[in-house]
């Protein structure tokens, strides 16, 4: 029999697991993605806020291709990586097309993974920063730091108080972290090196659409991260939506205007639909339905997974890290039973909880019905983030970083690099 | 009396060290930079072989300026930084215009160093690859790995061959260091990432046009560096010059093509010469010519250094850190001596000696006039660019990317991130 050739399109968290899950398969793996770098995601926005090195939470993908041939195991491993975007699928030829070449599949997993929506408001795209790429993280750390370069410049009051302040869009998990990393940052050490600002002017807005925050955890969790925010000198705006961005300001829809150099958005998330020879059913925000087993309803050697995926367990999956990781292990084990001749078995996420952390030693946890806040949810954000990031290396930088950041009330990583 | 207003442009180390040699001197110091960090620039070629990430070698340059006030100085220190170009001086007004603003001037200390020179050869200026700056050092590094990736993925066997041929400009220091650690790069560890690729194939070669390497070093180190360049494959072209530079290849004087994807040009540099109000004395690239005392020969009042200083000392200065350093102290002296109504001191250069490293565990020296060469100056290079570099934090970081680099044989950095 020929070696069945399994194409895996895109190396975040899904996708990787993916092809680690099948590197002992005897199969013939390639794997996908317009980097050649792995980006630890939930990590981003430390990037962001000058307390991490890009190169901390971006993993060269041949490295983590490496790491997969051990020498205890029996198959020589047959993975690929190819450092190409996906263009366009041809379902009934069975052909990836990309911008480098066309790649052959036998099995496909798509896992490209979401992107940023703005919600159709007038001037997001064009004047916010996302935060979903490595490259935005950065490019939103240069505007930080070039934010208080300039007003440690300026001379005139109502250009100086626009400069420094920043507008958060969305009060989800990422928009809480940045907030209070961000007020950290800003009233820290830091200020020591802009000994003529006064960054108590600093102002820092947080716009929520729903009535509170981190609306899929507890109310309890939200209310306890909205009084820590608060208390760090955010300001909370709840029942609010944007209405326009503009390069020197943000509209509310209630038709206030706040003068801001700088907007986040953190506010909107859809998945990067691919373009397809044929058409398949998707869900709201352009994810693609996919059978309990993650196959696609018209395509049973095409599977879907992470964020690019529609899947309801009782409620519909919240597209963090662990629901991807697991679907992978899942896809791998499914087309190893298609393969066998085998139907394929259905999902079933596994739900660990839920971290998220404020700030400097605090942070909100759920773990089964038991919610939590703290000292304790901090310790355990960073314990886990340390766990899951990949490769040794990475793990001792960041650990450096964070004694120093927590420890020090400093910022290490401080260079306006145009990119 | 006025507290007096001296001005610095430019924080490479002649620069920085004036600043330091003045924090304390009572006077209101203003530092003015393009960049927000200051850049190790001997360290630069390892950026750009994917041994150490940027953020270790550039260092935030109000990080620095903090650590001039120690908690034992009598005197508050009065250093600012100003984030700015320089665009012209004016002489008779005594102002310095930046991009952003005017600045006045009691002294005024230029240190803009020196850019690279293309000497005239056609294309080399847009497709060569310089490295004289951080970015500069990051493009480099995106089009190797980028080449390597490409090259992996190619079937036509000269273009594969092409992307894998690299070509140095410039057999001095700069030229020989990134030729050894490149070459190295490729044969080593690294090879793992890419199993279907022979790096065999490579080809290395260095263009200089003098009758040996390193010409400003003894004979014996020229030599035993050629040898040791030549045990490490690299192909080496004494007596040679370029006369074109193409995206696809670089065309000799002596008519031969080279088809090669990349040409890192290290050849030649000129000074970084200010526009001004009224003439100034100019020696060969465009160096400002200085009394020995560092000050300008028209203005009393303006002292230049570093590379942008034209000044002998039986023979013209080589342009490398320890000059600059120690004319940072001169010229801070001096303008002390100014300011107490004293005559300038002329300057004076202690040197210490040079070294070069070449590859893992060999490099060439001199002190006095012992040279030597080997794993004793690869060990001594290392040591003293260890204890240079500015923050322990760096220093720690160099230094296991120095372990993780010799001794596993592998590189951390690989990150193709657009800039």
């Amino acid at each position: 029999m020929r070696t069945p050739r399994i194409v895996i399109v895109g190396a975040g968290f899904g996708g990787l697991q993916t092809a680690q899950s099948l590197a002992n398969s005897g199969a013939d793996v390639c794997l996908i993605d317009r980097n050649n770098y792995h980006t630890f995601v939930p990590l981003l926005y430390q990037v962001a806020t000058s307390q991490l090195e890009p190169e901390y939470i971006a993993y060269p993908i041949r490295r983590i291709l490496r790491r997969f041939s051990g020498k205890r195991q029996k198959h020589k491993p047959k993975t690929r990586f190819l450092w190409a975007e996906m263009q366009r699928i041809d379902f009934s030829a069975q052909v990836v097309e990309t911008d480098r070449c066309a790649i052959a599949y036998d099995f496909l997993v798509l896992a490209t993974g979401s992107k940023t929506q703005y919600l159709g408001v007038t001037g997001a795209s064009e004047y916010a920063f996302p935060m979903r790429t490595l490259e935005e993280a950065i490019k939103l750390r240069n505007q930080i730091l070039t934010c208080l370069e300039l007003a440690n410049q300026e001379s005139d009051r109502v250009i100086r108080q626009q400069l420094l302040t920043f507008t958060i869009v969305g009060g989800g998990a990422t928009g809480v972290e940045i907030a209070g990393a961000l007020m950290e940052m800003l009233r820290g050490k830091f200020r020591r090196d802009y000994p003529r600002l006064d960054l108590q002017q600093v102002r820092l807005i947080l716009v929520q659409s729903g009535d509170r925050l981190l609306s899929e955890l507890p109310k309890k969790l939200g209310v306890y991260t909205y009084n820590r925010l608060s208390q760090l000198g955010v300001e909370i705006y709840l029942q609010t939506r944007v209405s326009q961005v503009t390069p020197e300001s943000v509209h509310l829809q209630n038709n206030e205007v706040i003068p801001t150099a700088t907007v986040i958005w953190t506010a909107g998330l859809e998945a990067n639909f691919p373009q397809t020879s044929a058409e398949i059913s998707t869900a709201k925000k352009e994810k693609i339905l996919v059978h309990p087993t993650l196959q696609l309803l018209e395509q049973p050697n095409v599977y879907a997974i992470g964020d690019l995926a529609y899947i309801e367990q009782n409620k519909p999956l919240a597209g963090v890290a662990p629901e991807a990781l697991q679907q992978g292990v899942t896809v791998a084990r499914n087309i190893q039973q298609q393969l066998r001749g085998k139907p394929a078995k259905p999902f079933s996420y596994f739900n660990k909880g839920r971290l998220a952390i404020i700030g400097c030693y605090s942070g909100v946890g759920k773990i089964g019905n038991f919610a939590f806040t703290g000292f304790l949810a901090w310790v355990m954000w960073l314990g886990v983030h340390l766990v899951y990031l990949p490769g040794y290396r990475s793990r001792l930088l960041v650990l450096l970083s964070w004694l120093y950041t927590y420890l020090l009330g400093d910022r290490a990583v401080r260079l306006i690099l145009p990119i």
